[in-house]
């Protein structure tokens, strides 16, 4: 077995043990690379001596007896809207080619302080919306990986990399995992800071994690959340033991709140069939909940802030090469310029009552909303990434949502299955899943 | 003597000593209100009764020897944009006349909490925006108060109340505290909490204090500063000692920076003069400074924000009653109507800037901003309430600033001086001010 499939968990330890060298981690999944990323392309940019180097410098950390982090040696993918110093950053556009940050995201100065090996940057969609990059799903390569964080699912999915870094916006790290049928979690708004990022919305964008287990997540959320001083929206934090609290075993079996949503008519047959079986299989632990009718406003909301926001943050590249810029995008600006700072300024006023409403959900009874992670499998086809619109929702509220790979369709696509958590209850949101997780295989 | 003209630090300490009845600190009040109030008008409601009830309440507690409130038995004037639930609070709009609030903004809450008197409310301008209220100035009728907090400025000037409260968006404390000499302190953004009060911006609103003494503003924020559960912009805060820290001497003497700002050209003749002989008195403890040639734009920013806010905020005023609107607040309501949310976001975005270029100010070298409060003495007449130019800087960047009222004209108007301090160094602007004081007096 190839030290690439390995979990990043695994992989630590064994690096910790002396079983295994970084080196020859990242010299497995290089060699994965080699043979699947003609075919998947999920790598914007990758210079194998370099992530090399970073492994043999971590063996050497290791050797010399010193305290080494939780992710000595592992090589993590990284969205290509995430600054990196010693790699260029372009932000999925033609506009920024070639870019070279003058220093790394405060979530890569994390990931490196862990021991992390920082393998590549992965592919995005252009400026994280909806124009697709050239990755295609490693399940069928006619399909889309789903976007934006299309090459860090891809590539963790075709164990390129045990995990990588995305980005979501609306839907960007829930769908391309849901797609690609691994582990996806975007932790609570705030929970992860995002200087160093592209911005899109700062009231929206927030980092996710891909891995294939959810240890993994555990792991890596372990060392990315906290203050992050050039990020306004977050705290100072005690140390979450998400490993920990993932581990232990919860004091009542979870109740679950089964959400379709107004938007359940755009789920594919697949979709209702499979939900309808895993609601069934439940039993007892599900109860199905109807939001409020003004939930069916919150996509109205949601697209006012992003279309606003977007604009505002982009002017930048719309000023300076808008015929550069895919017609979506500038359309999509020009929609934002079109917003009046009052319907913004209701729409941002909204997310307290829409976070009000889910958290008496939480606080009453339920202990995870589950839906579907998105309307179907991969679509068909490489145009277009996919329909964020079961992510909408709680990327607004900013609740942790999680897409869990434990649903396949019948000719073996992966079917997602999406849980959101209280805010703020990010680990237990895991424990939750890992229950999960455990009844559908039981 | 009549205790009317006491300190409310000084009358808080005879009652506490019991050489004065709160009754009869009230009965003194409102004996000066039968006599001046006909002239002045600073009063939106006032019921003799429950004023005096609320004293007696105060004498009964103090006599039954339990612990009483560092204001027992002090009577306070309240802007009538602050919610009381014993009071009408009417926001100076007939559209709101008769209009009995559910409960008491936190502010009053706070009074109450500390033993004050909740005198009554004082006359606002129109939605504390520019269209004055009946009020009168003090110290010559035929002169504007100031506004938007002209009574309470009014009600302070003329010992009816010893201390009142008011806001400030642009220069609504700091304007009418300079026309009617008396001290005024609007302490840094978010340090004061803002529910139950009429929002107009978000980002602007601040809390403004009214007295005649630096004491008594001590001793009056020291009980509102801190949480306001309502208002996301406060923050939990260990008690503030302004009393003491204001008493203390500092370690050095001060250096203070003389900022003419870009509005010089709007400074009348005696204003220029009477600070170039106030700058020539204070010597080697005061520089002049000139702003970064980016400060002539903080008046743009800050007027898009308000402008944007103010047309969210007062959108159900205009929807029902634009009519029932003076011109002046319609004309502002529709140009806040047509900012973008571009525009808008712009504008929030620069006042990080502009807090931190202040900031490098006070951490290089000076412990205080000296700037006229207002181009001039209250103008004549009743129809504006004058100009708040040399406040909105420092309203945009939430510092907090104090008019004090030690300099005169050649006629005997008071002139304000404004002291602006490093944002979260509230109480060591007070200390500065009494440094400032002392050495013009001397």
């Amino acid at each position: 077995m190839t030290p690439a499939t390995l979990s990043a968990a695994a992989a630590a330890e064994a690096i910790r043990d002396g079983v295994l060298s970084a080196e020859d981690l990242v010299r497995a999944c290089l060699e994965r690379v080699r043979e699947v990323e003609p075919g998947v392309q999920a790598w914007q940019f990758l210079d194998a001596e370099h992530a090399l180097a970073q492994a043999r410098a971590a063996d050497d950390l290791r050797r010399s007896g010193r305290a080494v982090g939780a992710l000595c040696g592992i090589p993590v993918g990284i969205k290509d809207i995430v600054d990196t110093a010693d790699m260029p950053t372009e932000n999925g556009t033609v506009l920024h080619a070639g870019r070279m940050p003058q220093s790394d995201a405060s979530v890569v100065c994390r990931l490196r302080a862990a021991g992390a090996v920082i393998m590549g940057k992965t592919v995005t969609t252009e400026c994280a919306y909806f124009s697709p990059g050239k990755t295609r799903n490693p399940h069928d390569l006619n399909r889309t990986p789903g976007g934006s964080s299309s090459g860090s699912a891809a590539a963790v999915a075709a164990s390129m990399v045990p995990v990588a870094l995305g980005t979501q916006t609306n839907g960007s790290v829930i769908r391309p995992a849901a797609f690609c049928g691994v582990y996806g979690f975007k932790p609570s708004h705030g929970l992860i800071g995002r200087s160093g990022i592209l911005r899109l919305s700062r009231t929206l964008d927030q980092v996710g994690i891909f891995a294939r287990t959810l240890e993994d997540l555990a792991l890596v959320a372990e060392e990315l959340v906290g203050l992050d001083l050039a990020d306004p929206d977050t705290q100072p934090l005690a140390r979450v033991p998400f490993g920990e609290i993932l581990a232990a075993e919860a004091p009542l079996p979870p109740v679950i709140a089964f959400v379709k949503t107004p938007a359940w008519d755009r789920a594919e047959p697949q979709t209702r069939e499979a939900f309808a079986e895993l609601v069934g299989a439940l039993g007892a632990h599900v109860e199905e909940v109807e939001l409020a009718p003004s939930a069916s406003e919150t996509w109205d909301w949601h697209r006012t802030i992003m279309e606003a926001e977007m604009a505002m943050n982009l002017e930048p590249a719309w000023r300076s090469g808008r015929d550069r810029l895919s017609e979506k995008l500038r359309a999509l600006i020009e929609r934002g310029r079109q917003v009046s700072a009052v319907d913004y300024q209701h729409a941002v006023a909204r997310i307290a009552a829409v976070r009000e409403g889910f958290e008496e959900l939480f606080v009453q009874r339920y202990d995870a909303i589950l839906t579907p992670s998105a309307p179907g499998p991969a679509p068909e086809g490489l145009e277009s990434t996919g329909d964020p619109v079961f992510c909408t929702p709680w990327t607004l509220a900013g609740l942790p949502a999680l897409n869990l790979p434990i649903l396949t369709t019948e000719s073996g696509l992966p079917l997602g299955v999406q849980l959101v958590g209280r805010r703020h209850f990010d680990a237990r949101l895991l424990r939750t899943a890992r229950w999960l997780g455990q009844a559908v295989s039981a």
